[in-house]
């Protein structure tokens, strides 16, 4: 897995790593893997120190001027610390890598750099944190979303794009919003749940907890995770996550008043409904090869535009699976290429062209 | 896996099977490994047909006298079947492979008979089901509750645990109620709240879904479990599932409160009970429960690469608890994960790496 990815056009470096933890290094090793020169910064000076002694880049100088900064740092300084990237490199565009993505926008919404600014947060992590665990292959095949929000420049776009793909995730386009009402219901949610099945174990006896198989160990594995870190995500996303939790009090009455009635039918429509969501989980890396097809739109070049579309397409639940800009300066629209499912694109050219956009087929 | 056990002194066979699905047709498969001759009954003639076909025994004629009867029938079935099988066979041992414990030995209490019945449960299973998913290491290394009653014969008890033992099965020995306590903790509250996690996941956007990553996977993987099957066993286990589903729902309503009222230090606090349940499942193959460690290697795409790798790792002396395989038909290079005891990883690792192996920390 450790192949140099192709680079693409856009991303040039240096990029400046905020934050030399699991994610970071990780980050930085792979844009070192590349060629790309990597500058690391964190407030623990132990941290930078690891990650230069793995290859991950080298500390931030003075006089250093970054294309890119990737700010990976804990949920609870995220905002402050994209806002401080915006100011402290005012050619940089800014990227970060946190676990949700309206809240670090909010912080910098109303300054006039945050076109600047595009947010971004890749599936992968690991229950060990620091340096130390931190791969060049984190990323591989990982899905990684990118939030561009309605200022967002579309080269900060492009520049984000690279630093996907030359890590070797897979790009997934949401809008802030839209990406913590998914990690909610994707991760968040059955993150809490596992704990409620964890928990239960802690109170159990010795003997009985012998009888644990497979499913038991799958059903609480993340519930291990750090619950500081945990805390500070959820706590992050917390009106997103109440919604869904109050349809899970929900069904866990229904659950409770099923089984106590005695009701096997019952009690097996709500297994049934547990069924069907795990049909929905798409099979790793995408599953198996579906035919796709491309929709083309055109787009005005003017700031917004682009995150106009995108915001419009992810209205339309249409997963957008690639993104080309096909962009002439010399003129005054650009085509936008969205690259979606074959069943999907007759949906998405309906629904884009009730919006207003100018679809080519 | 599939070398012969050493058979016990006590079972000599022949053992008859009723009902041959996934966990019968492995029950037969293993005795016939080790010689013992297997006869197999079930109202579905074609599984009969199925499982000798594959090795399993053969089908029940009259006059056959089996030593042991081994039930495998569907939970609403498992009292019924025990008592016929202790009327029909009066000199036999029976026991079953039934998930519930207390249901099956309340139907023959009252028998004078019931002094030759021993219950039983393997903790293995699948998601698949039906004869053809059976495998002769179906329960290697498994724990295998055996839950004598008051009134079991020693001799009984004798003759179940060789036919554990036979399968490669762990014994863990329990009386019928608590074995119905332990799997309401460990198996049944854990599928429900399983079950939950995947019902949100069904009312989602197909676009919000493209995050799913591993953990979401982890949580839900239960939840694909057969309803029909699912609602019958939690259903025989109402009580002790009612009692812990109370709790659960107690601290559900605490997190919501935690959430809502932005509460950081209350909802670390939840989190961290969910840690300390993930600390007290035992380790596979029984013993305290140690601390684990995931250990990466990359593997090329060709036959042969995974098997040494699993050579190179035996040849290191390091138990391997855990694998999973991270493949994408796409890629050159597939991402095997060895889950191993923290204070060997090291050792693996470096032995690996000796070996030739790229590893990632």
């Amino acid at each position: 897995m450790s192949e140099q990815r192709q680079r693409g056009e856009w991303l040039t470096g240096p990029v400046l790593v905020v934050g030399a933890g699991l994610l970071g290094t990780s980050v930085g090793l792979a844009c070192r893997r590349s060629g790309l020169e990597v500058l690391l910064s964190d407030l623990a000076v132990e941290h930078v120190r690891t990650a230069s002694g793995m290859g991950a880049g080298r500390a931030l100088a003075e006089g250093d001027v970054p294309q890119l900064v990737v700010v990976a740092v804990p949920p609870d300084h995220l905002g402050a610390a994209v806002a401080a990237a915006l100011e402290a490199h005012p050619e940089a565009v800014v990227t970060d890598v946190g676990s949700v993505k309206t809240g670090p926008w909010r912080a910098v919404a109303d300054s006039p750099s945050c076109d600047r600014y595009v947010g971004g947060h890749p599936m992968a992590g690991s229950e060990r944190s620091g340096p130390l665990a931190a791969s060049a292959s984190l990323f591989d095949g990982r899905p990684w979303a990118i939030t561009p929000h309605r200022d967002s420049r579309p080269v900060a776009v492009e520049v984000v794009e690279d630093l996907v793909r030359l890590c070797g995730g897979v790009p997934v386009w949401l809008t802030p919003e839209e990406h913590d009402r998914a990690v909610a219901r994707t991760s968040h949610v059955p993150h809490l749940l596992s704990v409620l099945a964890a928990s239960r174990l802690a109170e159990g006896p010795e003997n009985h907890l012998a009888l644990s198989g497979q499913g038991v160990r799958d059903v609480t594995r993340v519930a291990a995770g750090d619950p500081r870190l945990y805390s500070q995500i959820v706590g992050a996303n917390s009106a997103a996550v109440l919604d869904l939790l109050t349809e899970v009090r929900a069904q866990l009455d229904s659950v409770i008043a099923a089984v106590g009635a005695g009701d096997r039918a019952g009690l097996e429509d709500l297994l049934a409904t547990g069924v069907a969501g795990t049909r929905v989980i798409p099979a790793k890396h995408g599953g198996p090869a579906r035919p796709m097809r491309s929709v083309w739109v055109s787009v005005p070049d003017h700031p917004g535009e682009l995150a106009r579309l995108l915001a419009d397409a992810v209205d339309s639940e249409v997963n957008v699976e690639d993104i080309r800009i096909d962009h002439d300066p010399g003129r005054p629209v650009g085509l936008v290429e969205l690259v979606v499912e074959d069943s999907r694109a007759e949906h998405l050219l309906g629904s884009l062209e009730s919006r207003g956009w100018e679809t080519h087929r």
